[in-house]
């Protein structure tokens, strides 16, 4: 089935560019800086500063200002609660690029439990606490606020 | 820290673009045929059927020959395992848009593990068994395959 107010779409809509995602990635790992993002990702200023203009109009980041000793004021970039609620798009992009396209020696970011040391993974659970559930176990029907498409 | 070999940047240069996520989304969805991706995602068919033979050179998706009473035979597209690998992706896209971008009377899509019932969702959890930590608990170093970037 199809819907007309698709939530994955509507994501999408938000950050579904590549730029964007990587922005996102960055931020994750605690990029602040215009200058670092744009060394990281390779993107010209003007590219740059547009995307971060958009994810700070959707709430996603925020700026802050800081000041560098003989420096004028800049902004750096932090996420906000609903912007580090996209960090499991970000972690299931990330398993799946070291699953799929990954390196023989390991992982490229090895990314652990602080509490346990273990290491961390992205998963589909239920709230009744049924873990690491496949598709195969699971059934989407339309909810209560599905338009379907004509 | 940013790789070189980072495997979220990896991993959105194979489906790292809108209308191929928005593919996949339907793909998860049980879409299968050429005339329903169109339809849904409103692409072009030149579009579309480049953005279907590169998930297909990429191994996310396989062509499986059908043929309707009546009709030549053609190819449907099936997820391959490495495309039901970003099944989470596209879980997490959803439950971002179900949260941020959503609608008062609830969710679009009603998603529940056939066993129990419950509604499921995407968390991290660690392989020792702690569920939905948030990113303040977990920390990423570079791995062994780190090529940090210069």
């Amino acid at each position: 089935m199809s819907m007309e107010n698709c939530p994955v779409q509507r994501t999408l809509d938000v950050v579904g560019e590549k730029w964007t995602l990587l922005i996102l990635r960055d931020a994750v790992n605690g990029v602040r800086r215009f200058d670092d993002f744009r060394r990281h990702i390779g993107l010209s200023e003007a590219v740059l500063s547009d995307r971060l203009r958009k994810l700070t109009a959707a709430g996603i980041m925020r700026t802050v200002p800081y000041r560098e000793p003989g420096s004028r004021s800049r902004n750096e970039y932090r996420l906000t609660r609903k912007g580090w609620d996209l960090w499991p798009v970000v972690t299931a992009l990330r398993q799946w690029g070291e699953t799929y396209a990954g390196e023989p020696e390991g992982p490229v970011m090895d990314i652990r439990h602080d509490e346990c040391g273990a290491p961390v993974r992205v998963v589909v659970e239920c709230t009744a606490g049924h873990v690491a559930l496949p598709p195969s176990e699971v059934t989407a029907r339309p909810g209560p606020a599905a338009r379907p498409q004509a």
